[in-house]
């Protein structure tokens, strides 16, 4: 299958059942014989000589080397002044774009079965600018910072997103009718891309018109891209039409590296019990294979766990069976060895 | 049915299919006989003496002295810097809370058939506050203004409308976790409020879960209540579980007045042709009867409405039916009439 080096990735396993779940994308990986070696780096904050918590430095140094991770879900830290680690993450590593797909699986029924969309999310600002002041008791004000930069490369990889994944339209959602001037830039920035792929259909939609007809006609959409905070709504309403988050993949991309993560919770009442899902994880997995050009592995991985999730014979509790993760896991496994 | 004065309510037509569904909503009110006198006006931007667009004084005068009124949809003019008539009016008469119940209606089928849920949305603030910069060329920002004040009172009204209308639930849509200041405001306002009204369950989710959970069982809702961007988006969702914004009535509730609308669009493609279908605006009348302590009224015309389109003889075409506008409003004037 592949003659290139053995890769190094970055695995951050994180909390609850992060650990068992990403023990069962390690054994999927090995059944495949995925040429890439985990380097396991914990990112628990430690107190750093200014006495503020922060991600060990080893961890940023793993994903700095290797430019390319593999993450379970984490804890925000309890306590003033922690923030989620999941955006510390992106923003440490100026990760500017999140990419979701959501494609109804066959053979795990929801009240849709159509739906094949992907949210690409602008990841580094906007409504998660973290700029908030008190003006005066009792007035408060956030501020969603909207740049060119950021709205013209995250519009510039939505539409080479398209092309490379033979996506036929793109859709700008915003709400440039009330934020005139920041979703205005960033439609601006959406329409200027456009021009430069005239093969790929562009339209533009406002956020609300876009809830209203997806939950009625997912099919009406394709790839969608939009400021960050509006990203963080469809990713999981999308999600909501095909499943939940146990079985979506994430992916966040930026210039200098990626990491690839199961958006769900820690899910701590189930954790250590053998029966978390990994489906997220492993789908994210996936997506992380196809960005590093290993398609032929990501492609034999994605068919075993569709069709261990078609067969139904091995689901876990979140999708109404009796499985143990490792029963699924082994099944994948099994199929994976099966058809090489 | 009543025994007190005939009420004067000002009426705004809208645009579009506006004056043909205000005629119908006309018709059905006189076909049972409510005791409400219509007083019509126009909205249609003038120019003051200082040169700017704004409201007729006259239009402003009515809902000021009527302190109520219906109104169908307008279209917002083209050209910079004209800013939606449909805000200009909530802010003119500071409209707080946003009123939107999404019930699945029987016999209209769609993929949910147990909604039945009420968004309350802060009407005049938040992420609609106006106020946006260009910091330097290429970097914009817009301000999301929270204050205790409106939060509290909308807050307030949420209780409130469930206490008065046998609502179990109130959960409170924030996104706190990223927005700490300004959503952790509402939320404390929201949970202040909570303790004055202990018969009221009040729960606090994020607003991507509620997405995700709205889509796959809406019945874990009840009343909700959020900042405006918030409800602008759920409100829109929720309607398209039940069948869009044709059949979802909406009323702006504020201290010395309160306007009920219907939120769909003008649709220019149908005006003038008998085609479009007024239940929206009927609804939102009713809502309107309601709020005026008129319910008798309102609930005869509710049944009406409710079993001519459960009958489905006389659908308008975005119901897949094939009848008129007029011949839909005769129908309900019938059952009106026969049920007196
Ligand atoms: C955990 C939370 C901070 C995060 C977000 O708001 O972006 C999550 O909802 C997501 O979508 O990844
Ligand atoms: C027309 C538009 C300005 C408005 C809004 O964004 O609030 C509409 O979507 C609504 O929900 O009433």
């Amino acid at each position: 299958l592949y003659s290139g080096d053995v890769k190094k990735c970055t695995l951050i396993p994180g909390d609850g059942i992060g650990p068992e779940i990403s023990a069962a994308v390690q054994q999927i990986f090995a059944a495949a014989n995925v040429p890439i070696e985990w380097e396991t780096v914990d990112v628990t904050p430690v107190r750093g000589p200014d006495g503020k918590f922060g991600i060990p430095q080893a961890a940023i140094d793993s994903v700095n080397r290797n430019k390319i991770g593999l993450k379970g879900p984490l804890m925000t830290p309890v306590g003033k002044g922690h923030r989620s680690l999941n955006l510390a993450l992106r923003k440490e590593f100026n990760l500017y774009a999140n990419v979701r797909p959501c494609r109804s699986l066959e053979g795990y029924k929801t009240l849709y079965d159509d739906v094949d969309v992907v949210t690409i999310r602008e990841n580094t600002e906007g409504e998660y600018s973290g700029i908030e002041h008190e003006i005066v008791d009792g007035v408060v004000q956030s501020i969603k910072l909207i740049t060119e930069d950021a709205s013209m490369r995250v519009a510039e990889f939505a539409f080479q997103y398209a092309i490379e994944n033979n996506r036929k339209k793109v859709t700008a959602v915003h709400k440039a009718n009330i934020m005139r001037m920041s979703d205005g830039l960033f439609l601006r920035c959406c329409r200027e891309m456009a021009k430069k792929y005239p093969d790929v259909k562009f339209e533009e939609k406002y956020l609300d018109t876009v809830c209203l007809n997806m939950v009625q006609d997912p099919s009406l959409y394709d790839v969608l891209v939009m400021p960050n905070l509006y990203g963080d709504i469809l990713s999981d309403m999308c999600a909501g039409l095909v499943g939940g988050l146990g079985l979506t993949p994430s992916g966040n991309i930026g210039l200098n590296g990626a990491l690839f993560e199961s958006v769900h919770g820690t899910a701590p009442d189930i954790a250590g019990q053998d029966k978390a899902n990994p489906t997220a994880l492993l789908l994210s997995a996936v997506m992380m294979l196809k960005y590093m050009q290993l398609a032929p592995y990501a492609n034999v991985i994605e068919k075993a766990c569709f069709e261990t999730i078609k067969e139904a014979k091995y689901l876990t509790g979140d999708l109404g069976g009796k499985a143990k993760c490792s029963e699924f896991t082994n099944e994948i496994c099994d199929k994976i060895s099966k058809s090489s």
